[in-house]
């Protein structure tokens, strides 16, 4: 176990549903020694994490748990943030680490900053592994291998703060890259936010005009994040408005200039923009290494 | 075998790339009888192919096999079909049959129109089946099981033909679907070349905001398509335009709504946007059932 994780005894993950249990799977298949409890509002989620070997305990009493744990993890949708960082902050302690995985961080901070008090001993993080599935039995302890993850340390973190979060990540198999939150925010808006919004146009627009009887595999693929939790999605893009705003009126610019390239059909132009994207996409589909 | 394939004894795939190739080997599988001729303009293409068990002679000689043929199936990039149509054309005869797997049916129809003397013995095809991948090597014989396939049958075409070309899909195990090749170019452009432009527009976005050191497989499932072949990709859009224009600007009009809820903030109707195709995906996916 890296030295890092020796320390926290007990850790406790909030929310054990697809991100929070595979979590837990994950640090028990990586030999992970110490006690993990599972905390969720409805029972019957966490003692189902419980029965697939991702907690070993189940409680929705926090408040009761905190003070034995060393280390946190807020895996709740972003919508559960602002109460379970209230009730982390009636119950703090100086041994207490916390981290999350929520998909938009400056929100997240926000909240850390507002409810903590001692903000140094949060870190955010964002796991870039997840699925259009949910709950617990969906989750797996090879979700997070070979992904990347995102630290979002700030320069007045606590410095045992960011090793606990960063050998946590690293224990599950994951790439981790730090940056600030504001830089993520804008990040994750182009490479995660705005596919999403993109898959959501394409079911759109199927259900405008039809073709539904011929769609296959692309169509499959393309739109696989329209099924995602309507809700979790729906917090996602209202916590980070303004980079997923500025995301489309990009894309919508991008759009146009394709769309004009086909309407007077310059042959040569839309076979240097497919060339181009075709090109970038293969780059970095060598350059990454991230699991399936 | 297929009573209507019993009396083709040879069948003849001009173009032995992913599709031909897999067309042989799917054929093949199903214990198809005849020979099956490759033909294609690199003689080594169509010898891999041959190599690879899709086809059992290799040619780049298509006037010499059509005497011999009784089917001939086109398999070559749309761009390629003319010369194709209008070499059959020059060496057709009453036994035989031609059907294509081009991606856009309204411009096959009119080469073939153009080309054959009895475009009557013509019957489109369009199996929704593929990949970004490219060539024999990437063939399989499972390629084409449990996939939609349309026919464009035309009022005026032979029945003959079309039971052969319907026993031929249905030997590699798709799903058959009858439609004009105007219906089916309309519902092509939503399904398979709008998802193919959201795809290319989500790289040009990243190439312009970067974010591609977190991007993950959300990303990576969404933007598969962009790693089509240009060329290929090129002919379809140029032999489609005006159906994919159309698409562009319903889509771009759905994302003009989507935004406009963002900037005022209406969650409600965002989580009704989202909800709703959600539905409409999942009763997809439920109702059908392709190959991955």
């Amino acid at each position: 176990m890296h030295s890092h994780l020796r320390d926290i005894e007990q850790l406790t993950i909030v929310g054990t549903g697809l991100l929070g249990t595979s979590i837990g799977l994950g640090l028990k298949a990586a030999g992970y020694g110490g006690r993990i409890v599972g905390v969720g509002r409805r029972i019957e989620t966490v003692h189902r994490a419980c029965e697939l070997g991702g907690v070993d305990d189940a409680t929705t009493d926090l408040a009761k748990v905190l003070p034995t744990s060393q280390l946190v993890i807020v895996a709740v949708p972003l919508g559960g943030f602002a109460a379970v960082f209230e009730e982390i902050g009636r119950h703090d302690h100086e041994r207490l680490f916390v981290t999350d995985v929520g998909s938009t961080k400056q929100s997240v901070l926000a909240h850390a900053r507002q409810y903590l008090p001692q903000p140094r001993r949060f870190v955010g993080s964002h796991p870039m592994a997840g699925s259009e599935q949910q709950g617990p039995e969906a989750a797996h302890a090879n979700l997070f291998q070979g992904k990347p993850c995102v630290i979002t340390a700030e320069p007045d973190s606590d410095p045992r703060a960011v090793a606990t979060v960063e050998a946590l990540w690293t224990m599950l198999g994951m790439q981790l890259l730090r940056m600030s939150a504001e830089e993520h925010d804008a990040h994750a808006a182009v490479i995660s936010h705005l596919p999403h919004v993109a898959s959501v146009m394409l079911v759109e627009v199927a259900q405008a005009l039809g073709g539904w009887e011929i769609a296959s595999t692309g169509f499959r693929d393309t739109t696989r994040l329209a099924s995602s939790n309507p809700p979790m999605r729906c917090d996602i893009m209202t916590n980070n408005r303004q980079q997923i705003v500025r995301a489309i009126d990009v894309y919508r610019e991008a759009l146009n200039q394709l769309r004009a390239i086909l309407e007077r059909g310059d042959d040569a132009a839309l076979l240097e923009f497919l060339q181009r994207n075709k090109d970038a996409r293969e780059q970095w589909m060598q350059g990454q290494h991230h699991g399936s």
